[in-house]
């Protein structure tokens, strides 16, 4: 029988995915089961994206050209701009997702046995596209107890070797929620220029910020023009996630050639979500501001009443939807599944993400879980309820 | 500055592509170009498609699940058991085109430094995918003498190494034309299993063969359960290279799960696109019949008109809608790009693909195009004239 590769043995199963089956058995059992897992919002897609695509005249689904077509990329160029960004519509390729976008910029600066360097906690599918680019991980511990702040930079300064390429942050952070402030981007820029180094920054949750903090882009910086390299995608801005458009965003000419030469071999990202993605950027202030608006009361709500479980530990987020708790558990990836497997009430139970998965050294985060906060405020406040009769009735 | 990876250096550019800045420029000096270089079909996709998107009623534009729904993989394998294909939903795993299937398979199956075996001239961007894989591309010549059939098994066997993981064909052949018979896949067949290698066919234009002539898939064949992969699209079968969908089908369960994670990583293909791609499977035969008599008829009138053009050889595709044709000229780069920029016959031009950028032997191809029928007949037959008036013109 043919082998299988290494690579495709070393490749990561989802830390999210990995506990659906018993999901899936719960549901069977009739047992209704709260999403805190996955970062899908339940908040709808803008009108004017929906539209684009049912008032489509499409009569041959043809290819889109390979980089997203220049209306595309001008529109995008001018929200950038808008955001402090400032960029034109070369410094944009266009990609199928944020995902293809991070896959596009790995391959374009690492060769095989590369190193990068990630703050941990990190987005599980990062270890993913490492993997598939041949390419190594080497993570930086961030803690709990400053809500996942920005190491110390001598920290960093320890990890680099020759085979780094890159550091690379998601701001503000899915799992953590932390938003990096001035100071500490700044302090990225630095390190990364002086050692020559890539700095990839997963902007994804851009518009996601609480408490009247403003967001800033990497590349609203002076200084990395060379150096930077911003991930974008539409899935969570505009609750699109099943789009598959994003993109890469760089002043570094070589950088968005190469990246153009991976989007060409796949020739093109779908035409249709390249229609609903346009047409969102017409989408109105008072969509985020509600939106935004929405998220910020889900977030005190799930912080405050996680606030009262007896021995959790949660940090504070600043931006995205998502948080870390610690729980007074040992294993929270066994934990979550007993809650899927064993436990209920009142024929319902509650499915978190073992964090577990989004920590690269062995054995962290173990008594840690991600909530997402995509739901509804009462069914937030009843899934934290369960969560702490859980606890409870925990037998470990 | 921070370098580019030596990968991406690699990565080739689009040979089908680095012409369009001629093409672009000949159309601004008013000269229309009549596109015979790319595989972008003018046939309208089937309105149950079109429909069924133009339909929808998505509100939250949500992912998709990672390997495709059921529902669907159900339908396709429905499909697939009516060509023959004995696979079921759990054989498949749904992807974002062709392109992304082939990447999947790759990254599955080889390491850094692994070797694939290709007959060429072949698809080109497989030297993409295969850069961006970190392996390298052995391959064996196929000559337009015989029409590109399949070259003798023991200069395959010449070129097996401890390194060479899969054989990988393109059937019928993008750009040869060529359809493999049920004996050639054989042998294809039992090299595979004598070395315990992986055979995979990009099948993609399965249903485009003439002359009455059965296409028969890999699939199809004994004993290729643990050795055998399937490539597929809905870009050409529906003419709808636009969407992005397409599958790797394979009883390898192996291979199967290997490629999940992958899908996984990259959370879903675009849920749009896999709405219209399911509606597609209800397409009528007569939707097929009609375009395979369109394409045959266009064929048959390229074919005919090409072997008027004294000193041009040309091949006789019986599958798919390309062929190749050999020039009278030493460098076919340089012809097809003078004709975009010196040459014009009452405003009028045409654009080919040179064929080198299907080779990957060196000086391979220097005198050969690739001519994709995919446009109507008397675009096809003015083209041709053109080409006969550019070759007498030619001053080289």
């Amino acid at each position: 029988m043919p082998k299988i590769s290494l690579k495709g043995q070393q490749m990561p199963e989802s830390p999210i995915r990995k506990l659906v089956p018993y999901a899936e058995e719960a549901k069977k059992r009739g047992i209704n089961v709260y999403h805190l897992n996955i970062g899908q919002p339940d908040i709808e897609t803008p009108e004017a994206a929906l539209k684009a695509v049912r008032e489509n005249d499409i009569k041959v689904l043809s290819y889109a050209r390979s980089e997203g077509s220049e209306t595309y990329r001008k529109k995008l160029s001018k929200y950038y701009r808008e955001h402090n960004i400032d960029v034109n519509e070369h410094d944009i390729v266009v990609t199928t997702g944020g995902s293809e976008a991070l896959l596009f910029a790995l391959g374009s600066i690492t060769d095989f046995g590369d190193e990068i360097i990630i703050p941990e906690p990190f987005y599980a599918n990062y270890n993913g596209f490492s993997v598939a680019n041949g390419i190594k991980v080497v993570p930086i511990v961030s803690t709990i107890d400053n809500d996942f702040a920005l190491p110390a930079i001598d920290g960093f300064e320890k990890l680099i070797s020759e085979k780094t390429k890159a550091i690379l942050i998601c701001n503000p952070g899915n799992p953590t929620g932390y938003l990096y402030s001035k100071e500490e981007l700044k302090k990225l820029r630095d390190l990364a220029v002086k050692h020559d180094l890539f700095l990839i920054a997963d902007e994804v949750y851009r518009e996601f910020v609480y408490e009247g903090i403003q967001h800033h882009s990497i590349l609203s910086l002076d200084g990395l023009d060379e150096h930077g390299i911003v991930i974008d995608s539409v899935s969570k801005r505009y609750s699109m996630c099943g789009a598959r458009i994003g993109c890469i965003v760089s002043k570094n000419k070589e950088l968005i050639q190469t990246a153009l030469k991976y989007a060409q071999a796949r020739l093109s990202s779908p035409t249709y979500a390249l229609l609903a993605s346009e047409a969102a950027l017409e989408t109105p202030k008072e969509y985020f501001d509600a939106v935004i608006e929405e998220y910020d009361e889900r977030r005190m709500i799930l912080i405050n009443a996680l606030k009262k479980i007896e021995g959790l530990k949660v940090s504070k987020p600043k931006g995205a939807f998502y948080c870390i708790a610690e729980l007074p558990v040992k294993d929270a990836d066994h934990f979550a599944q007993w809650m899927l497997e064993s436990f209920s009430d009142q024929n319902e139970t509650v499915m978190v993400a073992p964090a577990s998965g989004f920590y690269s050294t062995e054995g962290s985060g173990k008594n840690q879980i991600r909530i997402a906060y995509v739901l509804k405020k009462e069914s937030l406040i009843r899934s934290v309820e369960l969560l702490k009769l859980a606890l409870e009735q925990y037998p470990d």
